[in-house]
């Protein structure tokens, strides 16, 4: 399968996607102009999200179990405080793209980081595809419970969720850019 | 300057840091294996860190004070509660490498990826020299004071700063892992 072949199967995938609600509709825009481009197609994405999680300790999948997520701001009423080792986390967006060859794979990269998305680069390439991973720098992992005992007491916990929607919003904002500075680029 | 020269430019800068006592005991050996190889260098490094930062809203280096760093495991005792908005980070290790042509650098991020170095990957290619960026996963970013309120009160912060703790270690496994891969592959 070459790479033409490989963009229109990821294509008629993400519009599978799209008539199922599976994509966030803050991501529509920015999915349209990457794949409006003939050296680039997508292949996952996450607009950014607020989401609580139970693990011991953060940082690897195994032994994670995600509780529940948002993609837009939460309110603290919205927020379950359950379980031995709660934490809520405010993950930036990440784009997963596929790029024809390595030039055009480092023309994208390069208008990712002057938008926010400041993270990642080229993390493969095979099949004549180069596979590309960015993501914006805003993020927070706060443990709301751990060991059964409370650590944020009610009082502030408003604050520490009024950071998460603050910096959610924030970066939010890198996916508007990146997605003005692709189409007055075409 | 072809990039032989960049390399031994580079290779010198090391040793005077390594002189200066700037460069983390953790990561020498993991420098050295790197920049044992003829077709990468290093140019900078750190080896994971846990830090106190004050700034109303982290993820961007805009308005962020760090009030104290550590590359090793803490005490309580050892935080400095002050500020209006103080925030408590476990920060993975993060390496900068340098290689001479694709391959070479492609090859480099797979073996990084698989011994935990999962973020990051090429992030520019100029002037013969390919630039990586590889990090850790782990990651913490947890607010202590909030508009001048204590988010974590005395009684949980020690379980907080024993998480924290935790993640910096097993975040320090996946420099000996890469240079073990690394050392084998010679």
């Amino acid at each position: 399968m070459g790479w033409s072949e490989a963009k229109k199967r990821a294509l008629a995938m993400l519009e599978d996607h799209i008539k199922a609600g599976r994509i966030d509709d803050d991501m529509l825009d920015l999915l349209r102009a990457i794949n409006n481009r003939t050296d680039l197609f997508t292949t996952s994405s996450c607009s950014g999200r607020i989401q609580l999680y139970e693990t011991e300790l953060p940082g690897t999948k195994f032994g994670l179990r995600t509780v529940k997520k948002w993609h837009r701001p939460v309110e603290v009423e919205e927020l379950v405080l359950n379980g031995d080792n709660l934490w809520m986390a405010m993950l930036p967006p990440i784009l997963h793209v596929s790029a024809r060859d390595m030039r055009s794979a480092l023309l994208f990269i390069s208008t990712a980081r002057r938008s926010g998305f400041k993270r990642g680069g080229i993390n493969s390439a095979k099949n004549f595809k180069v596979n590309i991973e960015v993501q914006g720098t805003e993020r927070m992992d706060v443990p709301l419970i751990l060991d059964r005992r409370i650590v944020v007491p009610g009082d502030v916990l408003p604050r520490v969720v009024d950071r998460a929607n603050r910096l959610l919003v924030r970066s939010k904002v890198r996916i508007r850019r990146l997605t003005e500075m692709l189409q007055e680029n075409l």
